[in-house]
């Protein structure tokens, strides 16, 4: 009777393997299609997908109603609140398509030109990347954000939602496929997994046999590590943002105490808020007790080493656990430190390589932090919640990703592109 | 008894590990003193190496000998022949860290600069990638080449050398050791793994817990295979380099003649050998015999379609797998395309993503060959030879790229180093 059950299931698991191979021989076709279209179609989708959105709202909020019915009772509120759309959202993802529009296409961008004594004139020459796969969680509006970005870049998106919300997520991709018809653009350039079955995960993260050229996932620590751990293909992601304040001597302490105020406090849940302020020892004695208490004021709870904990009465003592704790919540780590060295090798030691900043008159410290500490943002005076691709100008961002390679720190258009070397000769050949 | 050498065998399978975990670590706290070196000391021990090479001449030969009295009877001549070192390769080697020191020194170089309306200045500035892991085949001049430009760039390098040529390698690797501790710099910065079992293989493939950002694998197509398949860290590499030479119509047939032959016979043993020659239906009759029996002259053996067999004699029939065979060889693959479409599907079916060339007088269709070939590099009227980091004017390279993430074609100096966003405020905060 199992045996079965198991042969059934694994039987299923054969037929959802096919379907995604499919899917991913689909979104290549596609994708050499993208590779050479020009910007108008691109936009021309886009602005048709916006309209679309906006003449769905009643079948959008009929869909999510129905997915919200259904969403299990142990749910959390913010979790529910994610998963909900309303009519201000759905005006929010039709205009951020439209913001979409008005940014730059990357593609065929010249990066880099010179040229050879032999008179070979190379151009290095930007590209869309290819076949980019999105998986996140019950946040309905990422169907549309990350498939328009993806687009926009020339690449093909294999787009696998949180199945809490799948109703949702396609009547969103439905329009997106609509805009992609009007302009003349494959159909396929943007696919929705039908499927809710994990079976099409694994499949997308073993890369559906080279289809799949990046994997970028959208959601909390627990998906992005899955995906980090399981992916055979490049992934685009942070896990988490375990963000450093350093305050060094000379350092105006108004200053300090607004941005690092700001850096935790003004909003808790976002990758680029502070988590932990370490306070050097030179300025401790004029700067640790006025930089808690107004944490403290700003109703933020302190879990500080024993100088902290002398300097305010409200100071919980800091175990270990803490310095490696991403909060997301109004909570920091307090800690004084012996000297800009011992900053750095903290923010080594405990942090994620995503943003940290030193707060300092020294401009020299400032340059030494900066280049000791190997995390994708580095900042001198300003607030670690500018971690953010809209704030460094680059329109929308498709995450913050804290890898190495490819891209790092912001993702946004020209990051979700690759280049190709255009070499033009007049019949020059190798001596 | 077998299952007491079985014990015997995977506790040295993990004193390996051990060794092996012990050698990233040791790599990633050199890289953490050389991300903010300076160019200087890096240069000093380059010099340092170089000399040290040139006065080890006799150890070289000696450890050289050493290897090459125990190869396989069953070697072949080529391999033999690329594992051997005598007095003018080992200059070579020297001179060949000379010449990455004249290299500028990417880390610290800023990519781009701007200035938000905030105030904040931001600035994307080259860091090293880190730790680097080279697996290479029995050519010891690799352990030098590899090494210097890795150090150049800011990275540490963790060596694997093929196990026939271990005794050459160990001696260069003192040499460079030698050239780092002079130098003051970590003498972990550049790190030959002292063993010739294969445990240290998977080790690295696997990435060391963490230690080792991106696998440069040097050496033929089965080595390259499995790195590729098996590693779970980033890897530079190309598997193949199928280069394929399209010629359009109209186009001079004494430049295509040349640039032709010199794609094929230049050097037929590189990744940048022309593989199959494509020429348009539409200069068939003038251009295919002449191309032909040019080749021929030089050398060259013909695997022909129809049309290819019927323009000479001593053209073979080709069947479907020359079309996916890198000969690196004096054979080619030829074939009569129907226009310039037909030419991007078979380069797209057959190719490797590696080089191609256009050759033809069309500017148009020159530009629509470039933007439709999804290859690392694309040529207009210019031998496909040219696929080379110092034909780019890039100096030294690890390795040609055909990924898309990251590096993609010649991987030289910059291409092994990663970036940062540095942000200058005055007290800017998000509001």
């Amino acid at each position: 009777m199992n045996a079965r059950i198991d042969e059934q299931a694994s039987g299923e698991a054969a037929d959802i393997e096919r379907m995604m191979l499919d899917i991913g021989t689909r979104a290549r076709q596609a994708a050499a299609v993208l590779a050479t279209a020009r910007r108008e179609p691109k936009d021309l989708a886009l602005m048709g997908a916006a309209r679309a959105i906006r003449s769905s709202v009643a079948d959008l909020m009929a869909a999510n109603a129905a997915d919200l019915a259904e969403m299990s009772d142990t749910a959390s509120d913010a979790f529910v609140d994610r998963a909900t759309l309303d009519e201000s959202r759905i005006e929010a993802m039709a205009a951020g398509l439209e913001a979409i529009i008005e940014l730059d296409d990357p593609v065929g961008g010249i990066i880099a030109r010179w040229e050879q004594p032999n008179g070979l004139q190379i151009e290095r020459v930007r590209t869309p990347l290819g076949v980019i796969g999105v998986i996140f969680e019950s946040r309905p509006n990422v169907t549309a954000d990350a498939g328009a970005l993806c687009l926009k870049a020339g690449n093909a998106t294999i787009l696998r939602g949180g199945s809490d919300t799948h109703r949702t997520s396609s009547v969103i991709h439905r329009c997106l496929v609509g805009g992609l018809e009007d302009a003349g653009l494959p159909a396929d350039a943007i696919q929705l997994v039908p499927t809710r079955d994990r079976t099409a995960v694994g499949a997308m993260l073993r890369g559906l046999e080279g289809a799949i050229d990046v994997i970028v996932p959208r959601g909390g620590k627990s998906l992005v590590g899955r995906v980090q751990d399981e992916a055979r293909v490049p992934v685009f992601a942070h896990l988490e943002g375990l963000c450093h304040v350093y305050v060094h001597a000379p350092c105006d302490l108004d200053m300090a105490r607004e941005i690092v105020v700001n850096s935790k406090m003004r909003r808790t849940g976002i990758c680029g808020a502070a988590e932990t302020l370490l306070v050097d020892r030179a300025l401790a004695g004029s700067h640790l007790k006025p930089l808690i208490e107004a944490l403290i004021a700003a109703g933020c709870q302190i879990h500080g080493d024993e100088d902290a904990q002398a300097a305010a009465f409200a100071v919980e003592p800091a175990v270990e656990a803490d310095w490696t704790t991403e909060y997301l919540d109004r909570i920091i780590a307090v800690k004084v430190v012996d000297g800009l060295d011992a900053a750095i090798d903290h923010i080594r030691t405990y942090g994620s390589s995503h943003t940290e900043a030193i707060l300092t008159d020294d401009r020299r410290a400032a340059k030494a932090f900066m280049d000791g500490v190997d995390s994708a943002i580095v900042l001198h005076n300003a607030s670690t919640q500018f971690a953010d691709g809209g704030e460094f100008g680059m329109g929308a961002e498709i995450g913050i990703a804290t890898g190495k390679m490819h891209a790092r720190g912001p993702v946004g258009l020209e990051q979700l592109t690759s280049f190709k070397y255009c070499v033009h000769g007049n019949g020059q050949i190798r001596p």
